[in-house]
């Protein structure tokens, strides 16, 4: 059944077996429609060789490349409010949808694909993130860009600390010379695995960053790029390249973020080996604007940090000009469940207090959905429950997610 | 009262009067939070500036400037979804806002301002373009942008004919270095008529463009500017420019955009005058995606051109990657009234049936409201319903508008 839980029992509808093709490509218009089951590595083959399969004029591709991209479909994308490791230029992937269609108890609903109108609020947008409790996407309109690969500018830098780091982040996502693509920033610890990682330790790099004085533990890894037009990606490497310097970071060519991009869905794949050793490793993350980012970082990694022997890696990788997502990564060793959860909690707890969102795009399904009536206030919940019911009045559309109690 | 009209008795609200001063600046996260009330001038005139009134380090612009600036809310921008003269760079309004506060029969909703989140289906979004019907919202946070005028790069291009301009346009929309801020083109009879009014006529340009070609009623007028980091804009003018030499046009240098941007939001003013006169100038405008723009445009001139002594001046000016706008002027001679809504409606008809959005960025209030139900389906139709119903049970915000029967 995929991972999928039925958890009120039911069936599981599997529908990347069947509904899983491009069924409209509109040069024109620069959208395809495609059937919601379609995986990500077959969209993406499909849109790069368009000329060959559909006869138009250029390449495209999706935008959208999530850790999940070889496991998730384009329907999940959507319906999850899910962020791609190039969303901070092509956008999230809320964003890359222009119409959909969706089956459910009160009837079918197709939207349509205007780029822009003002006939009240749209539907569409009260779809997104609803994570199948209304019916079913059953075909999605997409946006799709250029694939101009030859065009793609990388570029990575070390910061002397983490407050350098943001403050530069912050900067090029409020300059107005478009946003690079890949846009992550790692803080100490992380960067110091990091540098293991993407096989920076013992190079020329290396041996330079000590001399110079940026020191481990402290210092911060920058990895991104720019697509889009030649001189548009250019323009960006070259205003980066300022505002780095501007924070006193130390430049590491392209060398590091192509080290990152071969292997950037596996990181999971560790996951399940570690997991027979009794060590866990698993995320949380949030969406935080500027003005709270550290408080929000800072409480996070104490409480993760209050239990011995742990490891907590911190990234931002979706940059907005008013902030940005936190990615926390934990090592941490335990074999029982129930102490697990306890701390997972406790960890979202903390999310809660310090002012983060309950998930940037990882979304809400079972885990988080205890935490929604305090997060989003009752009467916002209440509109969502108005909504469930309007839709789905028997509670048979993945019952037990995002809202208690259906 | 503002020239509203509260059809089924009532009182109307003038928030103006007293909820209209910027209540947060916060630099760090580039929003402001508004008062709904606020009026444009007295808005951006705050925020330019905003280091002697607010103790900031930066000037900043709101970005939005719809045709009624001069006479309209904030809160009013939001709630119509309405677009403004530089949408396609800085957003339309429903972009441009991060959180609401709004207050309803069913309680008081406040959004949280997270640049982005996934916890489930936003409400922000679901009071957009809700026009009043939901509650009445009193507070937003509005996204600024660094006000740089001295970055702003002009231009303006005669294309031979209205194909060349629309194809030269999506050209530009989709070439992904960046979009215009104003970015409008007039087809055969509104340039006929802004040739005149931005005083080319019998000038060196009005000479050159008979010579190479260009001929009257059907060569179209480009009229540009660019916004943003001072390289990032140098680059949209060198690419726009490519991009238009390609398509075969001429340039006309900054001139006639000069011309048109003093006047920008008087265009109007004329229209009552004129009405004694028994001369009618009214507007109707529509969504379109770039495959159906040309039927759109056929169709609705077809319709107007139908009646004897008409003038139908269009243009497009709100870009997407995915479409535009269309954005039609008549001017009619009608004193009965009952004639002229039959005309406007068969004008609406006729929009409906091309295919083209009932409205791009007018809204619906009373006048488009029985549209609605062909225009989006019975379906949606029910969802919009059961939301006013949740939020004002006893149908007593804003009735008869948007929705037919509340």
């Amino acid at each position: 059944n995929f991972g999928y839980y039925p958890e009120k029992g039911g069936i599981t509808l599997v529908i990347s077996t069947h509904l899983n093709k491009i069924v409209k490509f509109n040069e024109l218009n620069q959208t395809v429609t495609v059937e919601a089951g379609m995986m990500g590595p077959a969209f993406e083959e499909a849109l790069n060789n368009a000329p060959e399969l559909y006869g138009v004029k250029h390449k495209f591709t999706c935008g959208h490349f999530p850790q999940s991209f070889e496991y998730s479909s384009v329907g999940g994308w959507f319906i999850t409010l899910s962020s791609g490791q190039q969303s901070s230029y092509y956008g999230d992937a809320g964003d890359l949808v222009l119409g959909v269609e969706m089956i459910s108890p009160s009837g079918d609903i197709i939207t349509k694909e205007y780029p822009a109108t003002a006939t009240g609020p749209k539907v569409l947008d009260i779809i997104k993130g609803s994570e199948g409790i209304y019916g079913i996407v059953v075909e999605l309109t997409w946006k799709i860009y250029r694939h101009k690969p030859e065009n793609r500018q990388y570029f990575g830098f070390i910061f002397p600390n983490w407050d350098a780091a943001v403050n530069a982040s912050r900067e090029i996502t409020q300059g107005e010379f478009g946003m690079p693509a890949v846009f992550r920033i790692s803080d100490p610890e992380e960067t110091h695995h990091g540098l293991k990682l993407y096989g920076i330790e013992n190079t020329i790099f290396d041996k330079l960053m000590t001399i110079r004085g940026y020191k481990s533990m402290e210092r911060c890894l920058f990895l991104g790029s720019a697509d889009g037009e030649k001189q548009f990606t250019k323009n960006i490497k070259s205003k980066v390249k300022r505002i780095c310097k501007k924070y006193g970071a130390m430049n590491l060519t392209s060398f590091p973020v192509k080290k990152w991009e071969p292997g950037r869905y596996k990181d999971p794949y560790l996951r399940e080996d570690i997991m027979d050793y009794g060590i866990v490793i698993d995320t949380l993350e949030t969406g935080v604007s500027w003005d709270n980012l550290h408080e929000v970082h800072q409480q996070c990694r104490a409480f993760v940090k209050s239990r011995p022997d742990t490891i907590c890696l911190t990234h931002a990788s979706h940059f907005y000009a008013q902030g940005t997502n936190l990615y926390f990564i934990f090592i941490i060793k335990e074999n029982d469940i129930k102490a697990y959860t306890d701390f997972q909690e406790g960890l979202l707890d903390t999310i809660q207090k310090s002012g983060g969102s309950l998930s940037h795009h990882h979304g809400v399904g079972r885990m988080i959905s205890k935490w929604m009536p305090e997060h989003l206030g009752e009467n916002q919940i209440n509109v969502l429950r108005a909504l469930k019911k309007h839709f789905d009045p028997n509670n048979i559309m993945n019952p037990g997610k995002q809202l208690i109690n259906g």
